[in-house]
C-alpha cells in the first residue's frame, strides 16, 4: 500500500516509523528536513514538496494545528493536486469547524476524507499501539480500513460524519486534562495534611483509578517531573480551546474545561510554557502555598 | 475475635455480614431495629444499647456522619464505658476535625483509635472486597491488623495520625465526583455533536480510562440511570464539603471541588435529592439543553 | 459636517437621530430598508449601497459584529471606495483582532480609523448622553474630535492604538455582566433567607453601589423583568467571548468571565435566547430552586 | 441614654467615639486595655469585665467573629447577667446560624436582640456616616430606634427576624468582594493590551460604575496599594465563608463566591495574609503574568 505521510513531529515520526516497519511503501514530507532524512535512511522516499505525494493511494497527515493543515492542504495545493479516488486520513486533533470544512472540500473533489485522530504518546505510536478513533462516509471507511489498522492496535468507528471523530478526540483530551487537575487538587489536599503524593496516589491508582491515564500522570505528579514535556501546556491549551469552541457551537457549558483553560493560561503566563500539561498539579500545589511561593 | 459493630446502614450491613460469614463473634447495635434483627437471624448477638458493646475487643462503627458518631460515642456514653485497651475502628468517612478530636479523646481514655474509611459500594462490602485505608498509632495498628484485614481485601496503611486516613478517603471521594463530572461534561459535548454517550464512553473506558470508577459510573451515565441512588447527592455533597473544609483549614484552593459543590447543591435544590451523585452528568446535559428544559 | 452613517439597529438609530437633530448632514444606509426610511423622513439622505457614502468626510458605522463589519467594509467595497483623507469612526464593539486588522487596512489606504465604542442604551444614545471611548492616531483623533463630541456627552481618549478603545469597551461590558451576576447571586442568597430582592437591592444601590449599572439592572432583577430584552443574552455572550479572546491572546485568565460564559450559554441552551442578559439573575435563582424548577 | 459598648477594634472605636461625641453615657469594655483607656480619656467609663455592663439600657457589641461573641455573651456570662428588658444591639457581621441561636437565647431571657450590622470603614464610623442594616422583633426595634440612629447616618430596616439583617450584610460584603475581583480581572485584561489601570478605571468609575465601592477600591487597585490593609484578606475570607454557609443552608449555589473563596485562600497561602482584600486584583494580574512571577 503506497502511503504519503506528511508531518513528522514526534507523533508523526512514531507512526511513520511503525508503518515503514510494517513493510508499507512510504513517501514522506516534513516542513523541516531532518526527520524526513531520518526516515529516508530507514527506507522511506523523501519528497521535496507536499504535492509530490498527490498520487498516493492514501495521504496521511499528522500536523500540529488547524493552521498547519490549511497551509499544506490548501495553500500549498495538495488537495487540488490529489488524484480523485485517493483518501486523506487526518490523524491529528483539529477543530470541529475545520473538520466539517475539510469534509466538504474533499467531497467536492471526490477525495475521501477520514478523520482519524489517535490516542497515545509517541512511544505508543512507534510501537503500533495507538487507539485510532475514525469517522468517515461508509465506503471511504471500508477502503481505508486496512490503512487505519496499520496505524494502531485498535480502530474505533464512531460514525459517518468526520466531525464525530474530532468530537470524541477533543472530549477525550479534555478528560485527560481533567484527570490531571483532579489528581493535582487531591494531592494538594492530602499533602497539606501530611500524606505524601506517592502514598496517596498508590492507593488510588491501584484501586478505583487503576487506569493508564491515572497511573502515567500520577507518577509524573508524584515525582514532580514536569520537564521535559511529553505534551506541553500550550498544546494542551489548544485542545481545551477546541473543546470549549466545540461546546460553544452547541451552547453547552463546560465548567471544568473553563477551570482547565484558566490554569493552563496561568502556567504559560508565569513562565511554564515549556512544561508538560501535568504541571497543572504543580499549579494546584503552588496555589495552596505547598511548594514555596 | 469479639467485635462490637454499630451502624447497619447499607454499607455497615454488608461489612457486618461479611464478618459474620468469616466466623467472627459479632455483637451489633443499630438505631433502628430491623437491620439488627436481620443480622441476629444470621448469628449475631443483638444489643439494646451501644454501651452493651463496651467490653468488646474491637468496636467497629459505620455511622452516617459526624453528628451520628458524636451521638453514639459521646452522648450515649460508649466511649466512657469502653474498657481500656479495646480498639475503636471507625470505618466511616468523617471530618478531619472530628478525627483529630476523637484521636485525642480516645488517647485520654487509653482506647485505641483507628481511622479506617473504606472504598467500595455495599455489594463490594458484602463480598469482602473493600479497600480499607487505615491510619493509627503504630502499636494500635498492629493489634488491629487482623480485624482490618477481616473487613476488606486490602488494607492501605497511610501513617500514624488517624486524620491522614480521613484525608485520603475524603480526597478519594472528591476524585470520584470529579470523574463523574468530567464524564458528564465530555458526554454533553460529544452528544451535542451527534455521538451517543455509550459510543463515546466505550472508547474511553476501554482504553485510557479503563478503571472501575469510569466503567461503573460510565454505564450509569450511558443509561441515564440515576435512581435508585447507590450514593445519593446529599451524601456526596457532605463529602465534598468535607474536602473543602479539609483544604480550607490549610488554605488550599480546590476549584474543581467548588464546581462539584455548586452542581450538587443545584441537583438538590431542583428536586434531585433522591438521585445518585452521578446525576451530575444529567445536570451537565440539562445545562446544555440536551434533555429538554 | 457631512457624515455617512451605516447600521441602523436600535443603537445606530438612536445615535443617527441625535446627529440629525444636531443639524448634521447625514447620509444613511442600512441592510434592511425601514429604519433608513424612518430617518429619511426626519431629513437624512438614504443611500442605496454603502459605497454611495464613500465621499463623506466621516463614515460612522454601528454594525452588530465582526462579520457585519467585514461584509460592509471589505466585501461590499466601502473601504476601497472611500476617498483618502476621510475618517472611519467605528462605534461598535468589535474584537481586538479585527480592530488591529482594520487599523492596518485603513492606514494602507490613507483613511483614518477611530475605534470609538460607546457605553449606553438606545434611549441614552437618542438623548446624546453616551460615553464614547476613543483611540486613534493623534492627528486623526484631532480631526475627528468634533464628530465624536457630536455623538455623545463625553469622549474618553485612551490612546493612539485603536485596539485600546476596544479593550476598554470589552472590559467594561464584562464588568456590567459581572455586576449583574453578582446581584443575581446576592439576591438568591438573601431571598433564600426571606429578604425580598427589592428590599435588599434598595439598601445596596442607595449606598455602596449607588451607580447607574446597579440601579438600572437592579430594578430589572427586583421586578424579574427580563423581557423584552434591552441587550439579549446572545449579544452579551458575544461580548464575553470577546473578553475571553482578548485575554486569551495575552495569556490572562478571567475566572469570573468563564462563569459568565457558562451562565449565558445555559440561558440560551434552555430557551432564553430572547431574554435580556440580566436573566443571569433568574438563572442564579433557578439554580437555587427559588422559582420552581 | 446609657449604653454599654463592647469590642473596641478599629470599627468599634470609631462607633463608640461617635456615640461619646453625641453626648451619650458610654460604659466600655475591651479585651485589651489600651483602646478602652483611650475612650476613658474622652469621657467613657471603663469597665473591668463585660458583666459590669449588664445593667445598661442598651448593650452594643462589635466583636470580631462568632467565637468572640460566644466568649463574651455566653462564656463570660454577660447574657445571663443582663437585666430583663435591656436590648442587645449586635453591630458585627456574624453567621446566620449564630444569629438565629442568639435570637432564641435572648428571647428566653426576655432581652431584646437586634442584629444591626453596619456598612462602612472605620473613618466612616467615626464620622457617624455608617449605614446600619437592622432586623428585630417590632417592639424591640421601636425601642432601639434612637440608639440605632445614633450609630450611623441611616438605618435600613429589613424585617423582624434578626437573621435577615445578617443575610443582607453577608450578601453585601460578597458584592464588594465581587466588585474588587471584577475590577481586578478587567484591569488585567486592559493592562495586557496596553491601557493603564488608572486610565481604564477613570472611565468606568466616572460613568456606569460611579459608586463609592468602585471609586474607593478602584483607586487602591490603580495604585497597587494593598498595604496596610483596611480589611485584611483573612477577614474577607471569613465573610465569604459566611456567604457560602448561608447559601449552603438553603441549597443555593454561588459560583462567584466560590471563585472569591479560592482567590482569598491563595492570597493567604502565598504570603499575603496581611494584605487588604483588594489584593484580589494583584492576584488577577499575577495569574496573567503581568507583574513578574
Amino acid at each position: 500500500m503506497k502511503i504519503g505521510f506528511i508531518g513528522l513531529g514526534k507523533m508523526g515520526l512514531g507512526i511513520a516509523g511503525h508503518l515503514l516497519a510494517g513493510g508499507h511503501e512510504l513517501h514522506v514530507w516534513n516542513r523541516s528536513a531532518p526527520p524526513a532524512r531520518e526516515l529516508g535512511e530507514r527506507g522511506a522516499r523523501v519528497a521535496r514538496t507536499p504535492v509530490e505525494l498527490a498520487d498516493a493511494e492514501f495521504i496521511m497527515t499528522m500536523l500540529a494545528n488547524d493552521e498547519a493543515v490549511r497551509a499544506v492542504l490548501l495553500d500549498q495545493g495538495l488537495l487540488e493536486a490529489a488524484r480523485p479516488g485517493c483518501i486523506h486520513i487526518n490523524l491529528a486533533t483539529v477543530s470541529i469547524a475545520l473538520t466539517r470544512e475539510l469534509a466538504q472540500l474533499h467531497a467536492q473533489r471526490r477525495i475521501g476524507y477520514v478523520a482519524a485522530p489517535v490516542f497515545g504518546r509517541p512511544d505508543v505510536a512507534a510501537a503500533g499501539k495507538l487507539n485510532v478513533v475514525a469517522a468517515a462516509e461508509r465506503q471511504t471507511l471500508e477502503r481505508a480500513r486496512a490503512a487505519l489498522e496499520a496505524v494502531g492496535q485498535k480502530v474505533w468507528l464512531v460514525g459517518e460524519q468526520p466531525e464525530k471523530a474530532s468530537a470524541v478526540k477533543i472530549a477525550g483530551n479534555f478528560m485527560i486534562a481533567a484527570a490531571i487537575e483532579t489528581m493535582g487538587e487531591a494531592v494538594a489536599l492530602t499533602r497539606s495534611h501530611g500524606v505524601g503524593a506517592d502514598e496517596f496516589l498508590q492507593v488510588m491508582t491501584n484501586t478505583l483509578f487503576a487506569a493508564p491515564v491515572y497511573k502515567g500522570y500520577g507518577s509524573m505528579i508524584s515525582e514532580q517531573r514536569y520537564e521535559p514535556a511529553g505534551f506541553p501546556a500550550p498544546l494542551a491549551l489548544k485542545d481545551i480551546r477546541l473543546a470549549l469552541a466545540a461546546a460553544d457551537e452547541r451552547n453547552v457549558p463546560l465548567p471544568f474545561a473553563s477551570v482547565l483553560r484558566d490554569g493552563l493560561l496561568e502556567i504559560i503566563a508565569t513562565g511554564g510554557a515549556h512544561k508538560d500539561w501535568s504541571a497543572l498539579a504543580a499549579l494546584a500545589a503552588r496555589r495552596g502555598g505547598l511548594d514555596g511561593h
